[in-house]
């Protein structure tokens, strides 16, 4: 029996809505100036190192046993952090955890979607959030941001509303601050979204919380009294610990519970548990360089309108920046200038991670260079 | 706005096959001797936990980056493994990997099943098969085993075609050595199943393939001229590796390249891929034990027999015995006396993991001490 190994004999026999489509992921190229992935740009302090490795080095010998199922201390680390940082109490057991917020993300979604029902987030927004859906063979629909020609990716109440009432989801999506456009929401569309969407578990994704403005208040002050409410966070982007793969949630316990019946036992292996809480021991310190990275981003805002861009305001650590003529000719010159900064789809921007400040002077440099041709202020 | 916050309000937004569900998982007691979840009881030796520590205080300093998002390294690694213990050369093109194999199991069930599409297995099985199926949409159906009443748990050429015709799957299951029953599966049988199911990706889960008795060649053998065929493997068995959580496959490139249609990226650490690749690099002593344990698990099947219980062929670390009463009533007098082993729900038997000589001295008192009143020898 003879079979042809290539792609498309196979193709037959993928699920029908994955043909032809390509894998999600960032180019992983070596530039000297990497601003593509949101990662922090500061390694992790020598201490930590120590304090991590002497964690592995206490697990490693009883490696052959399968980890805490449960991660009873990860979850009660993670709400001490939570209950330090956002002024609510939240307890180890609202506390929710995976490999990446990816696999949190999808365990809401296994547990609560699925075929046959009805996912709803406002694009542009984190990608993730229709392949994570629609993975599951949940309907995706990409619901509409902008409240004119100056705020285009706004989120306004009732333009949130009247699409959940349209469109009666069974999980929506909300991602404040807004991954890509940068912007956090307001507690009053969440607020409003979630008692709109009745029969819907509502996930406020909140991956770049600790990069937001000063007076934005976290989703997390309306866990009280909102049982189908989720807050995803992770430990990525702030935390300075992308490779360590540690997203979690915070809800109410009993939709904590329900997760367990579609999370793939012991998923969180030990020497992931050990090093999470490595880092979370020393959370000062891991969260030591956002204040100065906050200030590249606002530092990037100024100097791209100076230069005749259109930077959109940011609570993240990166910056959505427009008035491009084309962003695929931008991205390819500021790459040819050592700099890799992310096409995120939206037609006329690009998106740039805000890093050190000699990063930023790289980037503002090259966007300097090119600003003539690469925008459209001339036609303005 | 008041809602309760109880698990059965919740309930009403839980998808529908999973209200009522309990969490997959063996009960995680405290317990002198626990031979209830085929781990390895044997710890990592002193040397493998250096070079892990050491390989962990490496990548530890760039946590702020996300890892190599293809596990480059690693892939070539398990490559290697695969090719010097099988005789087959397998390339890293032909490798994926997972946190533990039900991770790459479901990486296959998203990518080739899913909603409207059926997944074949032949209970008993590994449970975690139909778990994983039917999260993803995919129908379910619980194929047959047996060939006589002293053959319940056989799987024979005819058999097997024959379901396959009936249900014309589009994944197929089938475990070798199988998982709860212990006995490896024949060649033949999966040659025939993958020529029957035409349209189906057959995947064979070998987690316990180490253990196999001599002359039980691996399905990695059949590879060659099978672009549908999966071969599963897990290091938490025979690699003594549970808490790295690392599961991994061989199939043809293109089959592999589906799988990152699915993946949630990055889904593999810097530690864990650091890890696993450390253990590795000490195949030989992680596997050091394997021959120790298979000698425990012949000892457990012969003493099994004299004191009249029914014990099943293993070619794993564990053996199903049959010929009970009452399997819980007999769980329950086994860990009265400090031994934890496995109740998987097959009516009359339960599953105990070869572990350490003396954990077998505790176990085969314990069932010697048990056995005029566990066994239905006097009724037979």
């Amino acid at each position: 029996m003879t079979e042809t190994t290539d792609r498309a004999a196979l193709d037959a026999l993928l699920r029908e809505d994955l043909r032809g489509a390509s894998p999600y992921g960032a180019p992983q190229l070596d530039v000297p100036v990497r601003l593509n992935t949101n990662e922090s740009s500061y390694p992790v302090p020598a201490e930590v190192v120590a304090d991590i490795t002497a964690r592995v080095a206490a697990v490693a010998p009883s490696l052959n046993r399968y980890p805490d199922r449960e991660f009873t201390e990860l979850r009660t680390a993670l709400a001490a952090y939570l209950t330090s940082t956002s002024g609510v109490v939240v307890g180890p057991a609202q506390v929710w955890a995976g490999n990446g917020s990816n696999e949190v993300l999808q365990h809401v979604v296994l547990a609560f979607g699925g075929p046959g029902r009805t996912a709803l987030g406002f694009t542009p927004a984190y990608s993730m959030h229709p392949l994570i859906s629609t993975g599951t063979g949940m309907a995706w629909v990409d619901g509409l941001r902008g409240s004119g020609p100056d705020a285009p990716f706004d989120l306004t109440v009732e333009s949130a509303v009247a699409q959940v009432r349209e469109h009666q989801p069974h999980v929506v999506f909300l991602c404040s601050p807004n991954n890509p456009t940068g912007t956090a929401l307001s507690l009053e569309v969440v607020e409003a979204v979630y008692a709109a969407a009745e029969r819907a578990v509502v996930v406020v994704d909140e991956a770049y919380a600790e990069f937001a403005r000063p007076g934005t208040p976290s989703a997390l002050t309306l866990l009280e009294g909102r049982p189908r409410l989720v807050v995803t966070r992770t430990m990525s982007k702030a935390f300075a610990f992308a490779g360590g793969r540690l997203g979690y949630l915070a809800a109410d316990p009993a939709l904590v519970d329900a997760l367990r019946l579609v999370r793939l036992p012991y998923h969180l292996s030990a020497p992931t548990q050990a090093i999470a809480l490595g880092a979370l021991a020393h959370a000062d310190q891991m969260l030591g360089t956002v204040e100065a990275i906050k200030e590249q981003r606002d530092r990037m805002v100024t100097r791209l309108a100076e230069l005749g861009y259109a930077p959109v305001a940011s609570d993240a650590n990166f910056v959505l920046f427009g008035g491009l003529v084309d962003a695929a000719d931008t991205w390819r010159a500021l790459l040819d200038r050592g700099v890799l900064v992310r096409d995120v789809g939206i037609p006329h921007y690009l998106r740039v991670t805000a890093g050190t400040p000699a990063e930023t002077d790289a980037f503002l440099a090259a966007v300097a260079e090119i600003a003539d041709t690469a925008t459209d202020r001339s036609a303005s």
